[in-house]
């Protein structure tokens, strides 16, 4: 019997197929491929192919858009969003509209081509994770932004058009859809019971265990409840945290561990899938709401969004979150010998 | 300077990339190839390699399950929920679930494998819709049925795994997430300004005519001002109505024109694009919430959905919404030429 199971946050139901229930080896393999390494923008000794460098881990003597970085943030060279620009909202009749004014950055995570977040050794890892900070906290600087969206695109299937191992970043002059309605709900629940959502949700996680994929000291990787995608999997900070930009210095390390160790997983797993990667953080002028969680969802692309879901906010899950979790637990071997590197 | 605007209906906000705005022929072409017709379910002939059939438009005198039909409802071979169970809810902690109750129906368009609903004569595309309405109403007498959604899959990218012309139907236990959210911003609308939210914004498109693709008396077909993705297309009724299953006999042939005449300039326009489209509806039991205004959402897929659109519920569309309307309106010959088959 498929089994309807509800997000507690998003309150969006899911199906869960248990009947037909699929394993790793079930979906179409699509590995990803690297593309374009004659001509990419991203590789080193290429710098001056991007506009010019924001920020980066570098060398110590090395200059600005030469060689020697080890993480690099560029401006996106066809941003979705302007910098320049105001924020007034004027009105069309019915509709509201306003200038597209933005940041759209890139963070290159790496000089080396062939390779992705889930293979490199944690130590660069968490320069990744510095490089992300460093920029989330810039741009707060900037009174126009609300709500700053880190994100990564793995593969084709999941929107990359090039392979180089890269994360970004967009900054929004408006609070979007999905922070509203989770900050909204996290909101409620307080309100009646006095508690995170989040918090409650990875209590009752870390006494069943049985959608547990990988833990340390601060933070634990699950396979949510409700579950949209098969091998849907969140890492979350143990200890209550709305703002992912407040994340201290001694969390970086462990934070890096917990998301190398997440994707090398899904990466032997499910042989290297298409994904994408979202931080889920509190708006930008919103830390007073303290009662939202910060934490990082990480979509593998297996499936094709379809009608049903376009029409509905539904899913249909053909695997029970409870076995993709015990998959990834298990897929251990793979995962020494890569994380060895 | 791209552009934000606002849905006034979902307050979704999307990104109209004015600067790099796109024209039809800039999206790699992925034409729709039918697959699969030496062993396919839906054509004639095969008529035992479905589950029997729920309900037929067939020729006089030909038996259930043999050919002679023009239209044929089956169940799904692998329906994502099934039609036995209750709907009792239960909890684990935090989480609620309930059994995968629901009926999940295939409507066979025609028996040509050949061929797409925006390629088939206005009377035929009429004895499709006469079948939605016949089976939507049906499904309606289960109690234990909140919603049901129509929707079409057109080619691999859009989801669908059979190239046979069909659409499905899901009918749910549980209204879902997004017809919630649409009756509560229509809800919340009328209860400021007394009046619908959906007439008001057709009042005003067919005022301005910038956005509208092409109407008959009873219903329009328009690029919706906050448009998600490239020539996203809705097709409302211009008399308010709530509820899809109160079509009226006399406006099927309307609806099947506007309906065929849309799909006919998208197919010419994007040469064959994959695509979804999704009825909308106010839920079985919400009728006297009269405050809905039905109508048909097509979502051509000719770009990724990808992180930064999961993460926050924005999208980026890089065709502005007038231009597709525009692009949309002028393909005539080629229609012309489909439409007289």
């Amino acid at each position: 019997m498929p089994e309807l199971r509800k997000d507690p946050i998003s309150r969006r139901w899911v199906i869960i197929a248990t009947e037909r229930a699929a394993r790793p080896t079930d979906f179409p393999h699509e590995e990803v491929a690297p593309n374009d390494v004659e001509r990419c923008p991203f590789c080193e000794g290429r710098e001056g192919e991007t506009p010019p460098e924001i920020f980066a881990f570098r060398a110590a003597g090395t200059a600005r858009n030469t060689p020697g970085w080890r993480v690099r943030v560029v401006p996106n060279k066809y941003p979705a969003l302007r910098i320049e620009g105001g924020t007034e909202r004027t009105h069309v009749g019915i509709f509201a509209r306003m200038d597209g004014v933005g940041a759209h950055e890139v963070i290159v995570e790496t000089t080396e081509h062939h390779t992705h977040l889930g293979l490199l050794p944690t130590d660069h890892v968490a320069d990744v994770i510095r490089a992300y900070l460093q920029r989330y906290r810039d741009l707060k600087n900037d009174p126009r932004f609300a709500y700053a969206l880190l994100f990564r695109n793995h593969g084709r299937t999941a929107g990359a058009s090039l392979s180089h191992p890269h994360s970004q970043l967009i900054a929004l002059p408006v609070v979007p859809n999905r922070a509203a309605h989770e900050l909204e709900a996290a909101e409620r629940y307080f309100g009646r019971q006095g508690r995170c959502i989040y918090c409650a949700m990875l209590e009752q996680e870390m006494t069943s265990r049985q959608r547990v994929v990988w833990e340390n000291e601060h933070f634990i990787a699950l396979a949510p409840y409700a579950a949209r995608f098969p091998f849907e999997t969140w890492i979350l900070p143990k200890v209550h945290e709305a703002d992912f930009g407040a994340v201290a210095a001694e969390l970086e390390v462990p934070l890096a561990r917990a998301l190398g160790e997440t994707l090398s997983r899904l990466h032997t797993c499910l042989k290297n899938p298409p994904y994408n990667f979202m931080i889920h953080t509190i708006p930008y002028r919103e830390e007073a709401r303290h009662v939202y969680h910060w934490h990082l969802e990480i979509i593998p692309r297996l499936t094709q969004v379809a009608g049903f879901e376009w029409g509905s906010g539904f899913y249909i899950n053909t695997v029970v979150p409870e076995d993709a979790a015990r998959f990834l637990r298990e897929v251990t071997r793979g995962v020494e010998a890569i994380r060895a590197r």
